[in-house]
C-alpha cells in the first residue's frame, strides 16, 4: 500500500508514514477534528528513487482511489467549479527534518474552479488570492522558478497602485497579477501552468520526493547523522482557510509552556490570516489566552483537545490549529521542543499527575541537558550575536573586562574585580592569573590544552582555540574580524556553546531546584553503575560530593605541581644537577602536597579517594623552548643583562634536554618515576602521612593508589613494591594501618592486551579514555582537533568527534578486552573510568555495559552521569520508550 | 641421584649434569681418554639453594661412595700417601657462563700426600709447586681471600731470590712459598688449611654452588637473559699434569678453524705447563700442527679424536687435552665459536660431507650473522679503540675526512672524496651532503631520525644520536672527550656498532661467495613465508633483487619529496597560498615522481611493487622552528637584510601553523590526503602513467598501492575511490589495463582491532609495525630510545627492546587479531609486515607463525629474512635442532 488514509495510520506507523502523517493520523483516530487527508508512504519515496525517479507501479491510482474516498467525504471534487476540493501538500519525514520542501496550498484551483471558490466563499478577491498563492508556490516549488520573479510581478502591481500591503491589493489587481504569474510559468518552463488538479497533485508529489535530496536537506542529515535511506512521506491535506473570514485565524499552542515547564497552555493566535502570514510577521499574533475572552467555546474546546492529546501521548504537545469561520480545525500535533528546565518540571510533575511513570521521566530528560542548569549561562531568551567562536572548553558563561597580563589578571581579580584573561595560550606559570580571572579565552589549543584542562579542573568558564581572534599582546587588543576589543573592554564568554560576545550579555544563574534533586533521586534508585567525580582541590572535592559524586574516581596531583607557590620549588627540582638536590626540593613540596591531601579526604568523608600520583613529563613545568630561545637570542644581541642570560641558557638547556618529539608518548607517567623514583616516593609519603594523620583524628579515607600509563606488567609490579615500601614505612612510624588498594590507568593499548598479567598487581583498573583514544586511533587529539577532526566530521569519517564520544568499535573493544583478561585474572578486579567520556551518556551507556562499576567525571557532569547511568540501566531492561521517540 | 659418574652421563643429561659435565660423560661414553671423574648435579644445587644452603641428605653419602669408585678404577686413594687421588673441581652449568667458579686443581694434596707425590713424578720441585697452586687456588676461591694476598707472598719470594720467572725458584723456595701461605690462610680464616681431602672435596662443592649468585654471575644472567633457576652443576676429575715432564704438556685444537671454516686442524699447544701457564702468556704457545712432527703418534691420535668427535657431535668442536708423560687425555669438548663465515662454511661443507642435512644446516648459521658479510665492515682481528659511542643506525663501516657543512660535503664527496658528514641532526635540506658523503655521524636523533631512517634507506653507515660528542659547527670541530676532532681529520664510524673511531681502521669488504648463495638457495626451498625489501630508489631496488629479494614491500615516496632538486618545489607547494597554487607546484613534481616509478619498476622486473603513498607530515619538509625562530630573532635586531627578514617570516609562520604538538599521532599519512587530495591524485596518475607507459614497451608491472596509516574503513573507502578514479582516467586516456590492487598498512591499533571492516576496502594488508609498537605501548620511539628504553631493559622492565624485536604479548595480539578479523571479510587477503622488524629473525618466526605471506625489510637484511624465514618453517616441523644447542 502506498497511500494511506488518515484513518487508516496511526503513530505506530511513523517510519512509513512520516512523523507529520503518522500524527495526523493518529489524531483523526483520537476523533478530533483534522481536516481529511492521505499519506504518501516513504516507501513510495524510496522506490521513486530507486527505479529511476518514476512513480511506483500502482501509487496513482491508489492515489485515485483515496482521494475519492476523501471527495466523498467531504463532499467536494477535485476540478469541480462548483464545489472544488482544495489540497495543501506538504512533505514529512521520519525524523523532523528542516531544508525539505516547503508547503503548496490551494492545489486544485484552476481558471475554472477559481471562480467556484469566489462563489462559495463569495469574495473574489480572497479567491484570486488562493489561486495567486498557488501559482506562486508552484512555481516556485514544484517547477523551480526564481521565488524573486514572482515576489517582482507582486510588488510592481503594489508600486502601480500605490500600496503597501498584500491586503490593500483588489480583486481586479489580483487578476492582473494571476496572469502576469501565469505568462511568467509559461516563460520559464516553457508550458502553461497545469491546469488538470491530477497533474498538480502528482507534480507536488513527485517535488516532494524529490526535494529529500535538496543541498540543504543532505548537509542537514550530514550534520545530524541522519541516514539518507529514511526518505519522505508526502501528506496531501484538505485546505481549510484561517483567511476566510474575520472570525477565521490561525494558531499555534504548546500544552505546557516549553520554556519553563508550567502546566497551561502557551501559545499565539492571529485572526484573518493563514500560517504563512504568522511568518511574514507584519501583523503581531495575540497571546492563544485571548481567545479565552473573545471566543471562550473556541478556546474551551481548544482546551479539551490540549489536554486530551497530551494525555494520549503522555508528553507536552506543540500543535498547529486553524479556525475557518469559527470552526476549529487541528493540523499538526509533535511532541514540543523544551528548554532543559522545562524537560525537568515536565516530567516530574506527569509523574505526580500520574501521567507517566517514574522510569519515563528518567527517560525524557536529555542528561547533557542538566549541564545548562548547573552552570551560570547566558539568558536564552537573549538575542546575543558573539563576535567570534572557539572550542567550548569549559561549560559556563563568564563577564568580564578584558585583561592580557596574567599578573595583572591576578592583582585585579584578587581585588574582585571581574575580568577575562585573554592569551594566546596558557601555561602552568599562568594559574594565578586563571585563578583570579572569571573566565579564560585562548587563541590557540585544543580541547585537552592546559587552559581547558586547568578551567575544567577550576569550573571556570573557558573558550579556547578561538582562532577567529588575533591577539595583538603588546598593544594589549584583539581583533574578532573587524571588531576590535581593546584591554578592560568588557566581554560575555560562554563556555558551553564557545561564543565570544561583545559586552555584558544577559545571565542566568544556575539554580538546583527541588525537581532536580527528585529526578536524581529516582535515578540513584534506577542505576547499578556508580559515579565519581575528577577532582583535584578540596573546592572541587566539595562540590563534587554536593552533586551528588560517590567518591573521587580521579585526583591528580598534577595540580599540587602546578600551583602558584610551588612552582618555583618543581623547577628548582627540575633544574636539579645532582639526585640529592632534587630529593631536598622534594622535601619542601612533601608537607603542602600533604596538606592538599588531608583537605580532599576530609571534604570526601570516608567515600573512595583515587590519587594518581604524578604524570606530567616534566617539561611541562617549564617555559615553552620558543619564548626561551627568543629571550636568549635578545639577550645574547644586546649583550646587556649577563646575569639574566646566563639563567635563561641553563633552563633553555634543560628544557632542550627534557623536549621530546611526542611529549604525549614520551617520558612520563610512571615511565618518569622509574626513572625518579623519589618523586612517587615522596607523593607516596604525603598521602600516608595525611591518611594516618586523619585517622588519628578519627576520619577514615577509602585510599585508592592509581599509577598512570602503565603498559607492561613489570612496571606496576616494581613500583608497586616501592609504594607499598613506603606506605610500610610510614604506617610503622605512625602506628596506624591505612587500608589502600593499587591500580593503574589502562590508558595505553598494551594495558588492555596485556590486562591479564597486569591485573596480577592491579587491585583496580581506570580506564584513561582520553589517551586510550588518542594511541587507539593514533590520534594527537590537540593537533587532530585543530587540524583534521572537521574535515573528518563534514567528509562523514567519522560519524561523532571520538573525544566526545566513545568509539566503541576501537576503544570500546580494546576496553571489553581489558575487562575480560583483567577478571581472568582477578576476579574481584574493580574497573571505572576517568577520561572526559565519563561525563557522556552515550558512552556511560556503553561502560554500563560492559559492567564496569563506576564512572568518574568532572564535578559538574557528576548529575548528568547519575541520570545518564539510569538511562542506561533502564534501556537495558528494554522499558518501552516513550513512543514519540526520535522526533 | 646427586652424582653421576662420567659413564653413568651423556649429552641427553645436559639439564642436570651441565654442559661440561655431559660432554664429558659423552666423551667417556665415546671410549675417548677422559680423566675419570664425576658430575654433582643442578638437582642438588638446587636443593642446595631451596634449602637452607645445606647439602641436600645423600649427596655426601653419594659423593663418598662414587669416588671410591674412581680410586678402584684409578688404583690411586683420596689422602693416600703412597699414591694419591688428586682432583679438579669445576662449575659447569646447563648453559656456558663465565663470571662463575674458576677451577680449583690438586684437590688432595696434603702435608702428607704432597710427599707422595714427589715420590711418583719424582720431582720435589713439582710436588710442592702442585700443593703451592692447590693453597692458592683454594684460598683465594673456597676461602674468599684476597688473590692479591699470595701474589704479594709469591712475588717477595721472588724478589727475595732475585729471579723472574716462576719456573726459577726452586723446591727449597717452594717449601717457604707453601708455609707462608698455609699461615696466610690460618691468618684470614682462623683456622687450618683443611688437610682432609674429603673435606677439601666438599668445601670446593660448596664454593661452586655458591658462585651461582656472585654479583658477576648474576650481571650475566640477567644480561644474557638466563634463568635464575637454572643452576650449576659441579665436575669433580682426576688430576693430569702437563707440567710433569717435557714429554707432557697441555693444548686446545678446534676441529676446523673457527675463523674460516676451512676443514683443518687448528688450535694450540704448550708443552711442560698446565692449563694456566697458557693463559699467563708468558711462553708463547706452538700451533697444534707442530705435533705432527715433534710427536706423530699423539698427533695422529689427537686428529682421530677430532674426527670421531667431530662426527658424533656433527659440529665442529673446540676441545682441550692434556699430555702426561705422552700420554693423551681429552679434558673437555663443546661446540666451537666461530665467525660469521666459519658459520657459513662449515654448515655447507658439512652437507656436502654428508655430516648434517640441509635442515640442519639451515639451522646452524645465525641469520643475524649474514649481516657481518654483507657490509664493508672493520677487520674483527683488528685492534681499535673507539673514541666514541652511538646508536648502531644503519650497518657497514666508513671511513672519511671529518665536514661539518652540508654543501661542502656535497661538493667534496661529488668529487670523489670520501668524507663523513658530522652533524648534530640532519634534515630534508642535508640529502645531498648524505648522499655524497660515505657515512653520517650524528649527536642527536634516535633509530628512527631523518639521518638513520634515510642512511638506511641509501644501505649508507650511520652512527647517530652519539651524545658523547660535543660538536661545534662554528669552529668546525668536534669533543669526543678529551679528544678533539678537527675539519678533515680522518675518522672511521661503524655503524653495526655505533663505534666511532679515530684515523682509518683496517677494513674487510664484503664478499657473497658461493657457499652463502648455497645456503640461501636451500634456505628459499625450505621457507614458505616469501621476502620482500623495502627500497624506494632504483639503486636499492636493484640491490634488493640482487640479494634475493621477490618483490618491494614497501616503496616510501617521501625521498622523491626529499631529493635535493625537489624540496624546492615541494617547499613551494607546502607554502601556496591557494589550491590552484599548489596543484601548479605538484604538477612540476609529477614528472619527477613518474621517472622514479618507472625506474623502480623497470629494475623490478614484474615483481610485485608496494608503492606508499605520501605519508611525511608536511612540516617535515620544512627548516626546524627554533632555527626559523633564532634567524627571525637576529634578522629583526640587527634590522639590514629586510628582504631575508620577510621570507624567514613567512617561512617561519606557515611552519608554525603546520607544527604539531605530536608529529606522530598528527597530520600526516591518509589524514594528508583526505585534506588535501591532489597529493595523492599527482602521485597515483605518475604511478600510472609509468606503469602504462613501460606496458606499451612490454615491461609488466605488479602494482601495489599502499595508503598509510588508516584506522577508520572509511579513511580507506574514500580514499580508495580517489585513487580508482584517477587510475581509470589515466588508463583510458592511454588506453592500457594495468593491474593493481589497494590496499594499506596497519600501523595504529584501531586498523586491527576493525580490521573487518577496513578489509572489505583492503586487498591486502602490511603491518608497519615500528608505528604500531610506538602507538600500542605509547612510546615514542625517538623519545624512549632517548630516554627511558635503557633503563627500563636495565631493570629488567621490559625483556628486549620492542623497536627491535617483536613484542608478540602486545603488538602480536594485535597482529593476531588484524589477521583474524581481516581475512574474516576478505577470505584471499593478503598480509605481509614492511616493519623494521621484517628483517629481525624472532619476529619474522612469529610472522610465520601468524601465516603472514611475506615479511618486507631493507635490502641488506635480505638474506637473513631468507634464512630466518627458512628456519621458522623448519622449527614449526619440529626438526630436530642440533644436541649442543644452547651451549
Amino acid at each position: 500500500m502506498w497511500v494511506y488514509l488518515f484513518e487508516e495510520g496511526g503513530k505506530h506507523l511513523r517510519k512509513i508514514l512520516g512523523g507529520k502523517g503518522a500524527d495526523l493520523a493518529e489524531m483523526t483516530q483520537l476523533g478530533l477534528p483534522v481536516p481529511p487527508g492521505l499519506t504518501v508512504t516513504t516507501e513510495a519515496c524510496r522506490e521513486f528513487f530507486t527505479h529511476g525517479q518514476k512513480f511506483p507501479p500502482g501509487l496513482e491510482d491508489e492515489l485515485r482511489e483515496k482521494l475519492r474516498t476523501i471527495e466523498a467525504k467531504t463532499g467536494k471534487k477535485l476540478g469541480d467549479p462548483s464545489n472544488p476540493l482544495l489540497l495543501s501538500v506538504r512533505s514529512g519525514a521520519p525524523i523532523s527534518m528542516p531544508g525539505m520542501m516547503d508547503t503548496v496550498l490551494n492545489i486544485g484551483l484552476n481558471d475554472r474552479t477559481v471562480e467556484g471558490l469566489e462563489r462559495l466563499s463569495g469574495s473574489r478577491r480572497f479567491a484570486l488570492d488562493c489561486y495567486r498563492r498557488l501559482l506562486q508556490m508552484f512555481g516556485r516549488i514544484v517547477l523551480g522558478i526564481n521565488g524573486e520573479k514572482f515576489e517582482k510581478i507582486f510588488n510592481s502591481a503594489k508600486e502601480k497602485r500605490g500600496v503597501k500591503l498584500d491586503l490593500e491589493l483588489d480583486a481586479e489587481a489580483l487578476a492582473e497579477v494571476v496572469e502576469e504569474y501565469k505568462r511568467l510559468i509559461k516563460e520559464e518552463t516553457g508550458r502553461d501552468f497545469p491546469q488538470d488538479p491530477w497533474e498538480q497533485i502528482f507534480m507536488a508529489v513527485t517535488a516532494v520526493f524529490k526535494s529529500w535530496y535538496t543541498p540543504r536537506a543532505i548537509v542537514y542529515r550530514r550534520v545530524n547523522q541522519i541516514p539518507d535511506d529514511l526518505y519522505t512521506a508526502v501528506n496531501v491535506q484538505t485546505m481549510v482557510f484561517g483567511n476566510l473570514s474575520p472570525d477565521s485565524g490561525t494558531g499555534v499552542v504548546f500544552t505546557r509552556n516549553p520554556s519553563t515547564g508550567e502546566k497551561k497552555l502557551y501559545g499565539e493566535y492571529l485572526s484573518f490570516a493563514q500560517g504563512e502570514d504568522v511568518v511574514a510577521g507584519i501583523r503581531t499574533p495575540k497571546p492563544v489566552e485571548s481567545l479565552k475572552e473573545e471566543a471562550p467555546a473556541l478556546y474551551e474546546q481548544l482546551a479539551q483537545i490540549c489536554e486530551r492529546v497530551e494525555r494520549h501521548y503522555k508528553d507536552m504537545q506543540d500543535m498547529e490549529f486553524t479556525v475557518e469561520k469559527g470552526k476549529l480545525y487541528m493540523l499538526q500535533t509533535r511532541a514540543g521542543k523544551r528548554t532543559a528546565q522545562a524537560a525537568l518540571t515536565i516530567a516530574v510533575s506527569m509523574v505526580q499527575e500520574g501521567l507517566i511513570d517514574i522510569q519515563e521521566a528518567l527517560l525524557r530528560v536529555q542528561p547533557n541537558q542538566l549541564v545548562q542548569l548547573l552552570h551560570s549561562h547566558i539568558d536564552p531568551k537573549a538575542d546575543v550575536k558573539p563576535i567570534a567562536k572557539g572550542l567550548p572548553a569549559s561549560p559556563g558563561a563568564a563577564v568580564g573586562r578584558v585583561v592580557f597580563d596574567v599578573d595583572e589578571a591576578d592583582r585585579r581579580g584578587s581585588q574582585g574585580e571581574a575580568v577575562i584573561l585573554v592569551r594566546p595560550e596558557t601555561t602552568p606559570e599562568d594559574i594565578h592569573g586563571m585563578v583570579a580571572a572569571k573566565g579564560v579565552l585562548t587563541s590557540r589549543g585544543g580541547m585537552t590544552c592546559h587552559a581547558a584542562v586547568v578551567a575544567r579542573g577550576m569550573g571556570k568558564p573557558a573558550v579556547v582555540g578561538c582562532e577567529e581572534i588575533k591577539i595583538d599582546l603588546q598593544k594589549e587588543k584583539f581583533y574578532a574580524g573587524d571588531v576590535e576589543v581593546n584591554k578592560d573592554d568588557i566581554i560575555t564568554i560562554d563556555g558551553a556553546s564557545g561564543s565570544v560576545i561583545l559586552g555584558k550579555a544577559p545571565m542566568v544563574e544556575p539554580e538546583i531546584g527541588k525537581e532536580l534533586g527528585q529526578l536524581l533521586a529516582w535515578a540513584d534508585e534506577a542505576r547499578t553503575l556508580k559515579v565519581r567525580a575528577n577532582a583535584d582541590t578540596p573546592v572541587a572535592a566539595a562540590k563534587a560530593r554536593s552533586f551528588g559524586a560517590e567518591g573521587i574516581g580521579l585526583c591528580r596531583t598534577e595540580r599540587m605541581f602546578n600551583a602558584q607557590d610551588r612552582l618555583p620549588i618543581v623547577q628548582e627540582m627540575i633544574l636539579s644537577p645532582t639526585d640529592e638536590d632534587r630529593k631536598r626540593a622534594l622535601e619542601k613540596l612533601m608537607p603542602m602536597q600533604k596538606e592538599d591531601f588531608k583537605q580532599i579526604f576530609r571534604e570526601m568523608k570516608g567515600l573512595p579517594v583515587t590519587i594518581r600520583l604524578l604524570d606530567l613529563p616534566l617539561h611541562e613545568f617549564l617555559p615553552r623552548i620558543d619564548e626561551l630561545i627568543e629571550e636568549v637570542a635578545t639577550l645574547r644581541l644586546t649583550g646587556k643583562d649577563l646575569e639574566a642570560l646566563k639563567v635563561k641558557e641553563k633552563i633553555l638547556k634543560k628544557a632542550q634536554e627534557l623536549a621530546e618529539h611526542n611529549p604525549m608518548l614520551g617520558h612520563r607517567g610512571c615511565r618518569l618515576s622509574i626513572r625518579y623514583p623519589e618523586i612517587y616516593e615522596m607523593q607516596t609519603r604525603a598521602i600516608f602521612e595525611a591518611a594516618t594523620e586523619l585517622a588519628k583524628e578519627g576520619v577514615t579515607v577509602d585510599l585508592e593508589i592509581m599509577l598512570p600509563l602503565v603498559g607492561i606488567a613489570e612496571e606496576i609490579a616494581q613500583l608497586r613494591r616501592l609504594v607499598e615500601q613506603k606506605a610500610q614505612e610510614v604506617m610503622e612510624q605512625r602506628g596506624i594501618k591505612v587500608n589502600y588498594s593499587i591500580g593503574t590507568m589502562v590508558e595505553v593499548p598494551r594495558a588492555a592486551l596485556t590486562a591479564d598479567e597486569i591485573a596480577k598487581h592491579a587491585e583496580f583498573f581506570s580506564f584513561g579514555t582520553n589517551d586510550l583514544t588518542q594511541t587507539t586511533f593514533g590520534f594527537s587529539r590537540d593537533d587532530a582537533e585543530a587540524k583534521f577532526i572537521h574535515e573528518y566530521l563534514d567528509r562523514k569519517i567519522l560519524e561523532v568527534n571520538p573525544f566526545e564520544v566513545l568509539d566503541r568499535q576501537g576503544v570500546g573493544k580494546l576496553m571489553k578486552i581489558a575487562v575480560e583478561l583483567g577478571k581472568s585474572t582477578r576476579k574481584d578486579l574493580k574497573v571505572g573510568i576517568c577520561g572526559e567520556h565519563g561525563g557522556e551518556p552515550s558512552s556511560i551507556e556503553f561502560c554500563h555495559s560492559l559492567g564496569l562499576d563506576y564512572v568518574s567525571c568532572s564535578p559538574f557532569r557528576v548529575p548528568v552521569a547519575r541520570l545518564a547511568a539510569a538511562q542506561a540501566k533502564l534501556k537495558e531492561e528494554k522499558v518501552s520508550l516513550s513512543p514519540q521517540k526520535g522526533d
